[in-house]
């Protein structure tokens, strides 16, 4: 298991680009928040596909790092999205990741994706990764 | 129908800080390229998910308005991705998409990507857009 | 909306060869489960997957009618599961369906399957379907 | 690799349940089709989709026991599926599956779903198997 420090240090040492933040992690799950500004966002004042999935994939990796340390070469294996209301142009996304399985050498998780302070869903995300065998 | 051209000028006005382009695009295909810098690297000298999520979502966007023509606010509804190699560190992501289905109020459409050049698929992808009832 | 018994009508009639009985339905929820028997096994003692399917596809589609009363054009668009662990050969398959959104054109729901008395989840599946316009 | 006819003689044996044939395996390819009769339909003179599920799935497993042998244990991980059109009451749903990745561990594959003898697809699968590590 690793700490949400550790955890936050690895990927701000890792992925020095991210706009991502851990709110939280443990217990299966993890909380992470993206920062929203001029470059996530698309006309219409709607915030862009690809900052809600690049959310997603963090709150995934996050949580699985959680459980099981840091193994850098876990990867995604697969990712499959709905994009359900308009997120708000003004507020952070926040990936809420749940774990519905830790194997060996396979995770699966879903996340929740929010703008945050509002209660519906913009997005849902379930993913599944790859944890190398030796660890 | 819109021509490469009036898309490509679409997406630059309205997505000025994208870094895709569009090689080809008509008759229920588009074929784009994302550029790979220091930005669209993660550690281990690979290209990060969210670039190749990116690369889709804009080629089967660009597939569907070569059919329609620019109607802005067709929007992903589904998304689902199979990462299957480690993409190249110095080469563009290209995705070859081909829509499945264009019906009058949804499209689907499978998304086949590569680092430029070489023979075998990094990632896969099918997604689904809704398309607004007027057009 | 449609109550319990009427959807429990509706569906004997219209799906005379089915092997589901709805548990519970209402409030954007539903519960249902799928009888096991010799047709539902595969070699190695566990359940079929188009068992799990047929399960999680029902338990959708119950959890729309809940909502929207019965609308026998409402057809399933797409559906995605990860199959995390083996079911019981010996007990029914259990779907609890909570729906994400309930649009006017669009429902998304995720299934969770259980093998039935048991605590670990054994599929997960994501569906949406398409309600028809007029209703 | 197994032929044709092990592959044939393995699912007749061991799920001999199932109304599905094999027309052609080979090459990271497979085609299958499914019987289709009164417990196949659904009201409205339609396919139903546990059929087409089951269909996919039987087209990927042949496809990669065609390329490892006879493997009994490959399982299902995940499985994605979207419906685009109303298949044909009358027609066998046909699967021509191609495989995109046949790892070590993990094959990826795709299926496309036509009503027999009609050119457009009915509907489309993505699929990932579990090959277990010994073989």
């Amino acid at each position: 298991m690793a700490s949400q420090q550790e955890i936050a240090d690895f990927i701000a040492r890792e992925f020095p680009q991210t706009r991502v933040k851990i709110l939280e992690v443990g217990g299966m799950h993890a909380t992470v928040a993206h920062e929203v500004g001029v470059d996530e966002l698309r006309p219409g004042g709607t915030v862009s596909g690809p900052v809600m999935m690049a959310t997603a994939d963090v709150a995934l990796y996050v949580a699985i790092l959680g459980e099981i340390g840091i193994v850098p070469l876990t990867v995604t294996t697969s990712l499959s999205f709905n994009f359900m209301r308009k997120p708000s142009a003004d507020r952070r996304i926040v990936g809420v990741c749940k774990l519905l399985k830790l194997g060996r050498t396979l995770a699966v998780g879903e996340v929740s994706l929010y703008s945050e302070g509002q209660p519906e869903m913009v997005a849902h995300a379930v993913g599944t990764y790859a944890i190398p065998p030796k660890r």
